[in-house]
């Protein structure tokens, strides 16, 4: 069926393909995922005590495990409209250089100005506060990527933005704070003198350069003392793996189109959003027995959830005053080594995801940071596009995957998810291009470090 | 026959549907641009003698007035299916904000990794280079979009790029130099070591940040000296336009197919070669007959060619070792102000497009970088992209036309070029927000002092 002057080298879905329904994989998950609990009480969060933090939608997507399909609103399918449907890509130059049999397709989610994914569920989280009469959101970021997404959203539905960004990020790397100003969002350097919690941490660290936990606290408590603001973030959760799904029915639908089957998709994890969204549609497949595909996340050596963490009750945040969520995780306590520059630094794992790792439905790989920027300029040679590094821990099993075929001669079709772009990422291609980027793998003994932290639960583990 | 249903956001082509020629607008012109001239004789440069520098099949290219089309190789055609067709956008919102009954349309180049249209001609010079035989070609760069794109096309054509860079700019903007790296460019802070000229200047102004005349110089220099390299330029010249040429066509096409007949094309103008690309078909039907539009060419109040300049054969580069082109020209020793930040900062104007104004096909507007970086933000905030300093000049002028639009209740259809993407332009971004950018226009006095630099020759001017 399929062959190389039938396929062009990016397939678009017209603007009217783009899908009208998210699709929740929990409907058909047989062991759903565990819901978060109360840390103080060890019983599931009730939709009541979710609301002092998130959006009435929000939680009803949060906790339902059994609508299959969520329609997507009009409003967010408009805004869709000006990013989207994005390419599946043909990655012909990629083939030739690697001389391999393997037909190589990527989705691309980084032609937008926010650089990657993180749009997709930030106009719906956006959408849904502005739905519900709120005056803004209060959210943290590091590096800046979930931040950049929230703030276009919130210009486009005129919401106000508190982001509380990790002060040595906010000062380093202050490309992305622009970009956020541009889009009018505040954004504060995190520990600050606004809240409580970062008082308290100013007085008694007061050289600290912060810490994503420390902004996640500061972000909440401003959500909680500012009248008609709510909180949003930008992975793990089960509304933001929905939103996602956005890409992967895309994809689903441009391989369907061309009548190509993937035999493997492949995805790079951090909270799990991106490989969430990607792969759900495709697991739902498996998990009504329609079709079999191989499934690989892949994760950094330096902060390896997935492959050598623990499936367990954990805290999501540092600061330890979110719920707990059951997901295969390093220790809420856990922080990758400093000269780790490729992103997916978050300790824990989407409980979907966790699930369906633990339930045998997907597989894991962890890779060096050096082989992945090797991964990362081979394919910006070849394909044009400089990768973000995250994605490029795709792009490196993907390319491993293909130089296997060329071994075996087996003509394997392999499905990628590039999430973004790596235009705010060249310090860390600086270190790679002066050949002074290294690896680091965590000993047992400073896994165990994080381990550790995870807590005991009388009743649950 | 245009109504919104019918109209999507983004009118993508199909790959087929890509320009398997270029055109040469200068087929269709009763005066020809004046050819450029050798500085030591007054006589017009002849292919031998640009051979010396340039490329043999761009030197055709260069000095044809007569051939309508130009074939696009096939080798460039796979390149061009990367990143093109590039949509023509449809600014539903940017139109609703501002409520006017303008319609208002886009042609977007920046969605590739160098993000802007240079990439254009960068893999059409390139191709031709390889094909020659040479082993590598050099250029020079300013902040670095040139570079960034010809990177990009000597990686895939495997050819080694020696990019003399701005020193300022090597230092103050390494991101796009990291870019250059990563695809494998040799990037060397101008004025250096490396060229007799080089250490000229050195010699004489040790602390000297250089500047694109130096830069310039060296790379021709390097490029005499080396064997088997030829030297490359991104603008000003009528091969590059020819090749930009892509960019009308793609838009002429795109409005067709939605029988959509635009009153204004407006873009950006610096050395003119996205603006030309953009309009030449249009300029084309005008030339024969066909059809009437508005043509506007946006440049900057601190760098007015168009507006403010003479008509007359001057120097192309600070460094007066390249022919002498008759274009629009401050005098090649001006240079716009330190506080300019908007790019456009280029002395002349491209040959083809001088002779154009001159002849009344086209009009012109100097605009304030303060009011360009105002219309950026109201683009990124209701568009989602996130523009370029260049590109907002024409996004300025749409949004006025669009205003009288509003004041008139003329439905008027505007198409506008929106070259490429502001991610590495942050710290102007970061001067906007801050408030603390301000605005620069050039004195009689001031101009006068360029002028004072065009030089007479006898018989000529």
């Amino acid at each position: 069926m399929e062959n190389k002057k039938e396929i062009p080298y990016k397939i678009y879905l017209e603007e009217s393909e783009i899908p009208t329904s998210w699709y929740n994989v929990r409907a058909d998950m047989k062991t759903k995922p565990a819901p978060l609990l109360n840390p103080g009480t060890g019983e599931p969060m009730k939709a009541e005590e979710l609301g002092a933090v998130f959006c009435e939608e929000l939680i009803k997507q949060e906790i339902d495990n059994d609508t299959r399909y969520f329609p997507i609103p009009q409003e967010i399918r408009d805004f869709y409209k000006m990013y989207r449907p994005s390419p599946l890509v043909r990655a012909y130059c990629l083939e030739e250089k690697l001389k391999t049999p393997a037909k190589i397709y990527y989705k691309f989610e980084g032609n937008n100005t926010s650089g990657s994914h993180k749009l997709n569920s930030a106009i719906a989280q956006a959408y849904y506060a502005k739905k519900q009469g709120l005056k803004g959101v209060t959210t943290e970021t590091g590096a800046g990527q979930w931040g950049t997404a929230l703030s276009m959203a919130c210009a486009y539905f005129g919401l106000d933005l508190l982001v509380y960004m990790v002060k040595v990020s906010y000062e380093q790397k202050p490309f992305r704070r622009e970009v956020m100003r541009t889009y009018g969002a505040k954004v504060i350097p995190s520990p600050s003198t606004t809240t409580e919690i970062g008082k308290k941490i100013l007085a008694e660290h007061p050289d600290t350069t912060g810490s994503l936990g420390c902004a996640i606290s500061e972000a909440v408590e401003a959500e909680m003392k500012n009248p008609g603001y709510k909180y949003v973030l930008g992975s793990v959760l089960n509304q933001v793996l929905l939103h996602q799904t956005v890409i992967g029915l895309e994809t689903q639908a441009a391989l369907k189109k061309y009548n190509i089957k993937p035999d493997m998709i492949i995805g790079c994890a951090g909270g799990g959003s991106n490989l969430g969204g990607l792969v759900s549609p495709f697991v739902g497949e498996m998990l009504r027995g329609e079709n079999k595909y191989q499934i690989i996340a892949v994760e950094p050596a330096s902060c390896p959830s997935f492959t050598r963490g623990k499936f367990a009750y954990d805290f999501c945040d540092t600061g330890k005053i979110c719920p707990l969520a059951k997901m295969y995780t390093l220790g809420s306590q856990f922080i990758p080594s400093a000269n780790h520059a490729g992103g997916l630094r978050y300790h824990g794992m989407s409980p979907i995801l966790s699930q369906l790792y633990h339930d045998g439905l997907m597989e894991a790989r962890a890779v060096e940071q050096t082989s992945v920027f090797e991964a990362a300029e081979t394919f910006a040679r070849c394909e044009g596009i400089l990768p973000a590094p995250e994605s490029s821990h795709a792009i490196r099993v993907a390319i491993d995957e293909a130089l296997k075929c060329k071994e075996t001669g087996e003509e394997k079709t392999i499905v990628f998810g590039l999430t973004g772009t790596g235009y705010f990422d060249l310090v860390a291609y600086q270190k790679y291009n002066d050949g002074v980027m290294d690896d680091y793998i965590p000993t047992d003994a400073d896994l165990q470090k994080g381990f550790d932290g995870i807590p005991s639960i009388p009743g649950i583990q």
